[in-house]
């Protein structure tokens, strides 16, 4: 039976930006997929109601194949145990939500959920640039900042599902406050919503730039204006990019990993991202754990999301962590 | 048999300001230690004999009681499957030094290599604070700064034994340059001898402090200026404990550990480190990550380094990772 051999399964991407659903087989094709906006001042309990639709409409435009399994992807802190969000920040409202018992009882299927950034990493070993490989992590640079890790195989969760929040690492002890708490985050300098934060402040704090034209900033504004020359736009990129390249500098420290992949919208900037942090990396990290790794964008690009929550049904299937 | 029950191992640590010998029973009891300075200028070959002479002495010391193996404690990097140093940057000169195999000739015992802060983390899980803990973390603050990490019980290596540099983790991307090359990184704020580097620097600009009176300047100093109330080094130490606390904060982010603990001559501070870094994380840190962590100083104070080694010896024997 070739839906036994190449079973499709749900996948439901939950995002602060977009909502996306697709129908993907377990070779990685995508039957159907559709997203829509999040609209998080509807809270959860809209956004879940347009969820659910959108997930029945990709099955209606994959031809309703039978399906294996649902996956979930979705900003932590969450409980892959239980199937809840637990108030993600980029899910304002959100809080203790029974997202897999919802999925489960609404469309009839066993359904998994991980962390977004977990379940990126996951994609790019069954999809991405990390097929074969078995040490490796991915950081997302998008509206947040996340991440996941596998260490020999096997996806690292830590003691309850919410290890290698590398958006939370602090690049910078004394830097710019995170909504987080923290002080100098990663997500403070790379994300894309950050980006455009700090360029707005700049503007209000009357530096000259070509971004005063703009009427709402976005990320992608700032990386265009830099790649034009943009001073203001120039310095912000370099901080960005300084603060990415000793992220991966600091993971390529501590996890010794055979390959860094870097998705999200932020990484759409293509080589004005990699190159600089690829520089960085050469110029600081120890010389025998620099030769032991690459880092790369991923391929799966704007895929990554659908493809994210597929990867973490597919594996339920699979019966593996 | 007791000897069976309770074997003895000879443990040898090789730091950059000592060396150290043992020999200690597998419930931790140390029989009997001694140790020198290691006197980098004489290089590996003299450096090595006085060691050998050291470890001959212990066992006399202890009474000649059966070994069962030699486990030996060095900073990295180094190949623990072939048993070589590749060049340690606290010991010039260490280039290529296949310890194992002298070790082994010299005493006709099975040896095996760590890292001294992968070793640590071991001594801490097998007689410190985290016995019975199976997701930790081990930092030591000394005149370097390594550790270790336990995920799920085993030691965490990475692709070949030389993971969680945590010491040149960047805190701090526009950073003080680090002899490493890298840029901000854990060590040069808090490691013993870059305090009193600091310090030492500080001076040379210019700047008053009760410190000038001192002819050569080491980290206790500092810190024992500082808990006089020194202005300089309340500086300095402020700086090295916010640095450690967000290494701290960053260590819980991306690896979820149960505890951390801290060793090293720079936590002969006590509660002068503790209570900041206790705070820092307590301030920066992801609040559902927080309470799950723990942080201490290390129970095993002065007695780390035989007792890491003697780690690495008894793990040998047990067959383990």
């Amino acid at each position: 039976m070739p839906a036994e051999r190449d079973p499709a399964v749900l996948a439901l991407d939950i995002g602060g930006t977009k909502l996306a659903a697709g129908v993907v087989r377990a070779t990685g094709e995508i039957i159907s997929q559709a997203e829509v906006p999040t609209l998080v001042q509807d809270g959860p309990e809209q956004s879940i109601r347009r969820l659910l639709e959108l997930g029945e409409r990709v099955q209606q435009e994959a031809g309703d194949p039978p399906l294996r399994a649902a996956g979930i992807a979705c900003g932590g802190p969450l409980d892959t145990s239980t199937g809840r969000l637990l108030g993600p920040p980029n899910l304002p409202g959100w809080d203790d939500v029974p997202i897999v018992d919802i999925v489960a009882a609404h469309f009839s299927l066993p359904v998994s959920l991980e962390n977004d950034g977990n379940a990126g990493m996951l994609a790019e070993h069954r999809f991405g640039a990390a097929r074969e490989v078995n040490n490796a992590a991915y950081i997302t640079l998008s509206s947040g900042v996340g991440g996941g890790v596998m260490l020999d195989g096997d996806l690292f969760h830590g003691q309850d599902g919410n290890a290698f929040e590398i958006g939370h690492l602090s690049v910078k002890f004394d830097g710019l406050p995170c909504k987080c708490g923290n002080l100098g985050c990663l997500e403070t300098y790379a994300s894309g919503n950050q980006l455009a934060a700090r360029a707005q402040a700049a503007l209000t704090a009357g530096e000259a730039s070509s971004l005063r034209q703009l009427s709402k900033l976005t990320g992608k504004d700032v990386v265009a204006a830099a790649a034009a020359g943009d001073p203001l736009a120039v310095r912000l990129w370099t901080d960005t990019t300084a603060a990415v390249g000793s992220a991966v500098t600091s993971i390529t420290h501590l996890f010794n990993p055979e390959l860094i992949t870097i998705g999200g919208g932020v990484s759409q900037a293509g080589d004005l991202l990699l190159q600089p942090v690829v520089n960085w990396l050469d110029r600081h990290a120890f010389a025998h754990l620099r030769r032991q790794v690459r880092v790369e964008l991923t391929p799966l690009r704007r895929n990554m999301g659908v493809l994210s929550a597929a990867a973490v049904a597919l594996r339920s299937l699979n019966g593996a962590n």
